[in-house]
C-alpha cells in the first residue's frame, strides 16, 4: 500500500483524504504517539497534522478539562465560534455550521473595535476579545494569531468568564509561548476546557483545523 | 538582548514584529542559512517563518526565474493576486492592495465553477484555476491548498500561459510533492517565475505570507 501514491495518482477528494489520514496514522504510530487510536483527541490532532504536515503537533497539542467533548457538545447545541482573524473565520466549514445551527464570528475588523482600541491605546485583538465575551459569553473562542487576545481572555477568566472551549494556538516568537502557557495553566486551574498548542507553533490554519474537526465530530453525532 | 522577552513584555505591535524578525535572523544565522542577509528572498523566507515558526522553510522554499523581483514588479503595476482558497484571500493585506491598485480574487466558491466542476467531473480547484487564467492571464497565482490546481496550471503553462508569478505552496500527503515538483521543473524550463515550498509543507497561511511580503516590498519601492 505504501507506494500506491507514487505509482497511481489518487484523484477522488474523499480517497485523497482517507489515504492522507492513513499516512498520518502510520507516521504517528512509528513515532509512538501517546494517543489511543480511537479517541477524539487523535481525530483533532490528525486534522491539525493534515493541515500543516507538521508532526511536532503530536508533542505540542494539549487538551484539558475534557476539551474535545466540551467542544463537540457545545457545537451540537449551536454554540457559536469566535475567531481572532477573518482568515481563520473564512476557513471554517459553512455546511457544518449551517447543519448544526452554529455560526462563526470575528470582530477584529469591526469599526467600533478599531475605535475602542485607539481610545484605550491597546490592540484591536484585545478589544475584539472583549466584544466576543460580551456578545457570546458561552462561545468557542479560537485564537490562532494574537497573544494579546489570550492575555485579555485570562483577565476575564479570572473574573469568572466561562466560554464553552478555549482554542489557544497563536504562532510566533514574542509573547506567544507565555500567553499560551498562562492560558493553559489558568484554564486547567479554573476547569475551563482548552486546547493549546504549546511552544511557538500554531496559526490561523491550526485554529481552523481544530474548529472544523470539532464541527465534523458534532455533525457525525447529530 | 536574547532574554529581554522573558523579563519585559514587549507590547507595541511594530516592536513585536521587529523583535520577531531579529530572533528569526539569529536562528537562521545559527543554522547557516544559504541566503545573503539583504535580499528579497530572505525577506520572503522570514515572513513565512514568522507565520509558521517553522525553520524547515529555510530548506524548502525555492525561487526560480527572479521570482521575487517579478512578483514585486507585477504588484507595483497593479497585477491582481488569485488564490485557491478564500482563506488565503482573507489574509491578504487590503491596505497594501489598495495602495498599489492591485486586487485579490478567489473563484473556488463561485457557482459557475462548482457547476462546471460537476459537469466535467473534476475538482472545483481545477475549474477555479481555469477561470483565473481566463480572467487574469497575467496574475500572480497563489496556490496554498489544491495540488489539482497545480496539475491544471501545468497543462496551461505547457500551452503557453504566462502568469506574472506562480506561488506553489500546497500542504499535504497525497499528490502534493508531485504537483509542486512538476510545477517547479516546468516553470524553471519555461522561464516562468515561481516560488515553491518543496516537500509536504505549505498551506494557506504560507501562500498569504508570501503574497503579503511581496506586497510590502512593492509598497516600499513605490
Amino acid at each position: 500500500m505504501s507506494n500506491d501514491s507514487k505509482t497511481t495518482r489518487i484523484t477522488e477528494p474523499a480517497a485523497i483524504e482517507s489515504r492522507s489520514m492513513e499516512i498520518i496514522n502510520e507516521e504517528l504510530r512509528a513515532r509512538g504517539a501517546r494517543f489511543a487510536s480511537d479517541n477524539r483527541e487523535l481525530v483533532i490532532l490528525r486534522r491539525v497534522i493534515h493541515t500543516t504536515a507538521d508532526f511536532d503537533f503530536a508533542d505540542n497539542l494539549t487538551f484539558v478539562n475534557s476539551a474535545t467533548d466540551a467542544g463537540v457538545s457545545a457545537l451540537a447545541q449551536g454554540s457559536p465560534i469566535v475567531t481572532d482573524t477573518n482568515m481563520a473565520k473564512a476557513g471554517i466549514s459553512r455546511p457544518a455550521l449551517v447543519r448544526l445551527g452554529s455560526s462563526a464570528h470575528c470582530f477584529v475588523a469591526d469599526p467600533d473595535v478599531a475605535e475602542a482600541a485607539r481610545e484605550a491605546q491597546t490592540t484591536r485583538a484585545v478589544m475584539a476579545m472583549r466584544k466576543a465575551l460580551r456578545l457570546h459569553p458561552d462561545a468557542i473562542l479560537a485564537v490562532g494569531n494574537a497573544p494579546t487576545a489570550l492575555f485579555e481572555l485570562c483577565e476575564h477568566l479570572r473574573a469568572g468568564a466561562q466560554p464553552a472551549l478555549v482554542i489557544a494556538v497563536p504562532v510566533g516568537f514574542v509573547n506567544v509561548v507565555e500567553a499560551k502557557e498562562e492560558t493553559l495553566a489558568l484554564c486547567k486551574e479554573l476547569g475551563v476546557p482548552a486546547i493549546v498548542a504549546r511552544g511557538r507553533k500554531g496559526g490561523s490554519t491550526v485554529a481552523t483545523a481544530i474548529a472544523n474537526a470539532l464541527l465534523y465530530e458534532a455533525t457525525r453525532t447529530k
